[in-house]
């Protein structure tokens, strides 16, 4: 039976590939209940979520948020970058006097790398990181697992390639574990300057081409190039990007027959993808989208449920 | 029985006459439930609604927010103005992306006409036309005629007199399909740079002057002028506008001697109209805003309910 | 038996010392409700609250908000501060306009002392007072008589020290008139711009120096140095406050040993209160913020409950 009782989770390192495994088999349960005519389990009724945004975001944040409600749980939202009051405050005494009120969770998004693991030293309720930094966005991960494996049914030797601002991505740094993690195959490609300079897992290595990185793909993990992050000051142009780094559909048919196309969204269409490639049956966007309100509704259940014991 | 099963509500045109009195029967019935101890009722439990608001309110999305928690409905809201992710999609995608959450029914409000039509065909949850551009305002015309019907009994051959900027207002379009819908007798009056060209509908006539306007209206209709809006660049100057357009206790005593003032609210007291008149019994703002959530709670349970069938 | 029967909570002196003690017991029931796994009771299901801030808040707004939803309420909020529709009309008129949509009770916060009550004075509903301008801040008021009654048991004779901008601080007001009801000897000290020119009550005095204040203190009442608000404009400067003004260690130790202090938070470290002394034992603000949620419990059941009568 499952043994994962961690109180938080804030890398998917926190994660053996076992407990990938469960946290998506109870992902699956959970999405029934979104596809239901009553869309709502009492599961966590009584507990308190407190969605505490420190960059603006609106679906993650409604991700959580639904699947909060989904489950029953009270759920409350702090936009600190409205938030004047907060501003000021430092995060420990912030997260000190939120736990005084006591919550269940923190879903925390920050600009800082590292600022969930700091949270969830500070407090005793359960921290799920919505997104730190440049560091880690390990729900987005999972979310990315749990469809690929729809469709593939295994991860193991499958060839995923990320490409991108592999550096300055959190959901990059989340899935190349997770995946690597499972067995995958990973191959990485983006402009020089924002490809890590030492790689220290053995199934993932760097291309030297789009061609390279997409031939027999099976799997293609599109990030978002962020005018909000540092991307735009490590490429010279958006017209050269697009010239080297573009999906395009003669691209694209370098890969394996079946493969999937996956974006953490928002897209810049025509930007780092050809907007034709995201309305083909390839891309898996909106199931990417629907399967994260189901594996948030896990993530919450999995740590709140720990609690009861 | 009632045979109303369209996905959306949009216009008023959607409606047939007895659809309208349908409405306002289940509205009726859902008003009751605002009056009790216990305003809340288990309708819609585990049905989730997106409130998307592209203009800022605060009135009307609160309107639909105490409706849908009074029928037990999980309620979210997006602020689109605020909101910087969402600012760079194209509506479209943000519609796409935010179906995959399963959604039920969309409230949306946008600054572009014609914007809850397109979301309609985008996505297979219900729609609600919360106010697009200077397009329509349909829950808005069905507030007016419950509130017009508590006092006159029936619609038919009443004197509905609406006022001001025409041209621009939502309010207006939907006002006058709907009572034009039901057999009242339309005029029309405002500055002439804010007047229709054409009126393609036999009950509706522009009128000379405020006086005439108003001789013997059973129902008159103020308009906001909206500097949010269009309405400043076609008027010389706010005295101007109160010079020749507000509406003054001596005008009003032109009217019916049982007239009802409506206005969609907010209000520019002594601007479009007398501040006196607004705290006179003639006047039933306050019962507008009431019957808005009632007529919310029906729309939002008819169009649901349809769902299950 | 209780005897409590008004409509709002606008002023601590809307409450006798028996009421006071009242409420404080039914808090202490409600503390045990967020203690538990299960941390919601149904008591004022289908009750709607509109939580209405005219001044940016995150702690108090989501204390308020958390009572509520522990409770089973609709809790609703406005932010007017980011509301362009409601800016522009009076604070009159929107209350009736929300009024309307048949809330049971308003949670205010607005800049200008008085609003509260004059909100009281329109709306048949509820109405809480959670801080106007310079005048009040009663449930900041019962939290801190809450705390220091869970270590101390009783108010009377306790030698409490209020230490800061007197004149600027809601808090100081409600907090000195509701520990004199108590019977508990008052000092107040603050720069000298900073401090009332005239005392009314028997068992308050103004100190001459931090030592005086101190000396022998029972409990400590710091207040914060309101950027926000008009307490910058009448100190020479923050270094210069701190050399005055700070409670240090060496201060504390001219009061009783067991000295309780207190902060309504946010805490400008090193400012008002040196940071070594926060994470002391003596200091109890996050107790402060635990009881908070419990007396807004408290306050929002006994409002309401009285309404069924």
């Amino acid at each position: 039976m499952m043994s994962f009782n961690k109180k938080d989770f804030i890398s998917i390192n926190d994660l053996t590939a076992s407990d990938i495994h469960h946290f998506i088999e109870i992902a699956k349960e959970f999405k029934k209940v979104s596809l239901k005519g009553i869309k709502k389990v009492p599961t966590l009724r009584g507990k308190t979520a407190i969605n505490l945004f420190y960059e603006p975001s609106t679906r993650t944040r409604l991700s959580f948020e639904i699947a909060q409600k989904r489950l029953s749980a009270d759920s409350l939202n702090i936009a600190v970058s409205q938030s004047s009051v907060i501003k000021g405050e430092s995060l420990r005494d912030t997260i000190l006097n939120l736990e005084s009120m006591n919550p269940d969770v923190f879903v925390i998004r920050h600009g800082e790398s590292g600022a969930a693991y700091f949270v969830s030293e500070v407090t005793k309720a359960s921290v799920i990181n919505a997104g730190d930094g440049t560091n880690e966005h390990p729900t987005q991960c999972l979310l990315d697992i749990m469809t690929v494996m729809e469709k593939k049914g295994d991860i193991k030797s499958l060839k995923v390639s990320v490409i991108g601002d592999i550096c300055h991505s959190r959901v990059a740094r989340s899935d190349i574990y997770g995946f690597a993690k499972l067995g995958a195959e990973i191959c990485l490609y983006g402009p020089h300057s924002l490809l890590p300079k030492l790689i220290e897992l053995k199934n993932v290595r760097i291309a030297e081409s789009m061609e390279e990185a997409l031939r027999h793909a099976d799997v293609v993990i599109m990030l978002r190039i962020q005018k909000e992050r540092a991307s735009y000051y490590f490429i010279p142009s958006i017209e050269e990007y697009r010239n080297f780094f573009q999906l395009t559909p003669s691209l694209l048919s370098l890969s394996a027959k079946d493969v999937m196309i996956l974006h953490p969204g928002p897209v810049n269409r025509d930007v780092e993808i050809a907007g034709s490639i995201i309305d083909d049956n390839k891309t898996h966007i909106f199931k990417q989208v629907e399967n994260g309100v189901a594996i948030r509704m896990a993530c919450l259940y999995i740590l709140l449920s720990r609690q009861k014991n």
